[in-house]
């Protein structure tokens, strides 16, 4: 069989799978190494899962036989079980407290990143595949585990290179809808999701909307209906008048204790003072932490606090249009996730970040990492002299600049072109005559691509910044430094 | 529905996979983060792609209807395409070469991390989740690129902890035994690899054991037979010469240039030589890398040069029953991989670190890392108290020292035991007393520990180093890091 007889598959990745250069990973790294830091001096020790979980250990998709692949990535085991690609960190995190507990230190902390999975559509900026980076604390019912997480939300966002106004942790409380609720005579989970889903289209909808989707329902422009919640006068005026106090500016959380929110908004009342007494206990102001009740999740499993990292940065997309990128992060108190294994309620509680997320707004808002920079690259003129060519790379290793020898077959211009598109800082050429004489050439292709954009001007020869010099052997190190690091 | 009715699924990993501690993930983390550096100042860009490539471009295992699972986690995509997870991350690199080659610098130098996944039977020590780490040039065919594999593999495992003389870079080239296969008639490629494969039993089957699979066939002691490759008397005797000289101590390069190994072998040997050159001019010596014409590699489609770097540590299992770690990574010249998809020959060369598999080798060395410390724990002994806490919790951050309050609602024997196994090196203490008289209460954990182990004795309280200590609140931080970093 020759080779242009063979199978020849097409080269592509599926859809929603991204294949990430330098500079993107650079910008994730950053952003991972800034939070585990955050994380870990508060405690919080490192951990991580396997890919696969039991697809009944993951709750939420159990797969059937007729769409197994229903948003997870599911397959089945040599043993007939169905396993599937975690689609979060929390629940295999629920998964392995059900099983270790009795070993683990309680209440247990861990900080957790790496890839999840989802079986979803994807599209532009929507991936099956991303980056999340979460704190947990399981088995703390304390109001200050909930607190913890917010101040760390907001350190990790200043760590990963956000100022202070450029982000706001918003916090909220289930326990106040709940409360509402319970006083509204909604009981049902099936409905209580209606109504929560329906309150979080207020944005989107407006009032009249809602007021729709939390009765009979609501007819869009479309023609499209949506069932509603079924509530009647009284419970959506007590929703209205909810969502009312919600919106106002200021004194939110004192209007909200003259509502009729029954024992449990007032119990959630009490945990968002306590979470408020420790976050102005750290420090922290109402520009990077505040209650804001219109926070619902969108996830079933909160039962208490919930918060929500909002990017408050003015971007603009490729043509120009400004960009709200709104989340960045999330989270909650989720009380009964490691119960469904175990039959025990264990307080839990913990933040997400969406790392590939937060990395596109900070790159959309100039905060992001510059291109990755290549190494110093040795010209390679002379099959004869490669052993020498690799010496003088060494060399510059050695003294912490990377370098590398060419490698390719092409030509001097090549090179040169080669080293360019790298964003090398200089090229090194050790040529007959310097071999001779113990002498580098060095080209100087920072100042070449300065001159291209126009940030230098002839000036720079004037004032010693050659274009290319050739100096003892002895000064190569000095010279390229000199080139990576400009006197300012 | 209560609780007591609800469907409890098991907490169970799936088999293979493996929850992942602190300690081990530090381990982990530092080798790739020493093996990076490594690669990134020999001019490698970091890259990395999704967990899933279609499975044709995958090659090696394509899955049908009635195993799709064979060797890899294979499932079907909505458009019905099978995809399967990454089962190394030389097969995504050479998609996405095939893919992009016109829009790279060539020759393309990539590192890469991250999981892969086989799905095989897993045992102890055997996992179908691991981590690698690789560096690939595309596009390059200089021994040269080979020669940088082997000095970057050499330069990672030192830079990961193990020192010379703890492993040995073994080097050696496909084309000479194909060189030799092609003198001796062989040039079927399956006939090939059954000879490749029976070489590679040296060591388990000894000479007379190959011998009988080079020929008609071998039965085992089970019984079993193994149907051999067929080779006639003289093509037996020339490969027993080759394996002859191959285990000679000294001059086997010299004494292999002395057999009838054709073009292809005598090219090998040319490549060879190349290879040598260089690690001569960066200062390799042979206790750190040497040609090792034992070495096969079993991946079928290795081209020329390839390498294995194996530990020479002396370990010790559980039972202290010494252990051969053997192979902690390998790799080597593959020219035909890009070309499945491009009918265009497309050079390349790259070495595979097992990450998993290296920090197993350097604990169980005694070189991998220590159990991870845990924060300094501020004791809560009053809900009122919770502001007060987290200040002096944030005090401690924010000098550097990781800090965190006690969130369990136990007792105070309670929190010190928790204290203790999180490793903590000391609790902080601010009870009334303390809070009315502006000091904080701080005992040493570390100190504790350490009498526990017999380390050290009462000479300690005498010297000065006091289990508990009460002192003003400004002398909170030098304290705790004197505790922290004990005076020799």
């Amino acid at each position: 069989m020759t080779a242009d007889d063979a199978f020849r598959p097409e080269a592509r990745a599926p859809r929603g799978f991204v294949d990430k250069r330098a500079r993107d990973l650079a910008a994730e790294r950053a952003i991972l190494q800034a939070v585990s830091k955050v994380y870990e001096s508060w405690g919080f020790e490192a951990f991580d899962t396997g890919a696969f979980e039991y697809a009944d250990a993951l709750g939420k998709f159990l797969p059937d036989s007729d769409r197994p692949n229903e948003g997870v990535f599911a397959l089945q085991d040599d043993d007939e079980q169905w396993m599937a690609l975690r689609y979060d960190l929390t629940a295999p995190l629920a998964r392995f407290a059900a099983q270790s507990w009795e070993g683990l230190p309680k209440p247990f902390r861990r900080y957790a990143y790496g890839p999840v999975w989802r079986n979803e559509k994807p599209g532009p900026g929507r991936f099956r595949e991303f980056v999340q980076c979460d704190a947990d604390t399981v088995g703390s019912a304390r109001p200050e585990a909930d607190a913890e997480m917010v101040a760390m939300a907001a350190a990790g966002l200043e760590a990963a290179g956000l100022p202070r106004g450029a982000y706001v942790l918003k916090i909220n409380s289930r326990k106040l809808l709940d409360g509402l609720l319970a006083q509204t005579g909604v009981s049902d989970s099936r409905q209580k999701l209606t109504v929560l889903r329906a309150v979080d289209k207020l944005d989107r909808l407006g009032w009249e909307g809602v007021k729709d989707l939390l009765g009979d329902g609501r007819l869009d422009e479309s023609g499209a209906f949506t069932k509603g919640a079924g509530l009647d006068v009284a419970g959506r005026e007590a929703i209205g008048e909810f969502i009312d106090v919600s919106t106002r500016k200021t004194g939110v959380l004192a209007a909200m204790a003259e509502l009729n929110l029954g024992a449990i908004g007032e119990e959630g009342l009490r945990d968002l003072e306590l979470i408020e007494a420790v976050l102005n206990g750290l420090g922290l102001a109402a520009d990077q932490a505040r209650f804001d009740p219109s926070v619902v999740r969108g996830l079933e499993y909160y039962t208490g606090a919930v918060f929500e990292a909002e990017l408050l940065l003015e971007t603009t997309d490729e043509k120009g249009e400004p960009v709200r990128f709104g989340s960045v992060g999330g989270g909650g108190r989720y009380d009964d996730l490691v119960a469904r294994f175990t039959g025990q309620s264990t307080p839990a509680t913990g933040f997400s970040f969406g790392v590939s997320r937060l990395a596109a707004a900070l790159r959309a808002a100039g905060r992001g990492s510059a291109d990755a920079r290549g190494p110093v690259v040795v010209i390679a003129f002379d099959q004869a002299r490669m052993a020498d060519y690799f010496a003088l790379a060494g060399e510059l290793r050695a003294a912490g600049v990377p370098a590398e020898v060419y490698l390719g077959t092409s030509g001097m211009k090549a090179q040169m072109k080669y080293a360019d598109r790298r964003l090398s800082p200089a090229a090194v050429m050790i040529g007959e005559d310097e071999l001779a004489q113990g002498t580098v050439t060095i080209k100087d292709l920072d100042l070449g691509r300065e001159l291209a954009r126009g940030l230098s001007d002839n000036k720079a020869w004037r004032e010693g910044r050659p274009g290319q010099v050739t100096v003892p052997r002895a000064e190569l190190i000095a010279t390229v430094r000199a080139i990576l690091e400009p006197a300012p």
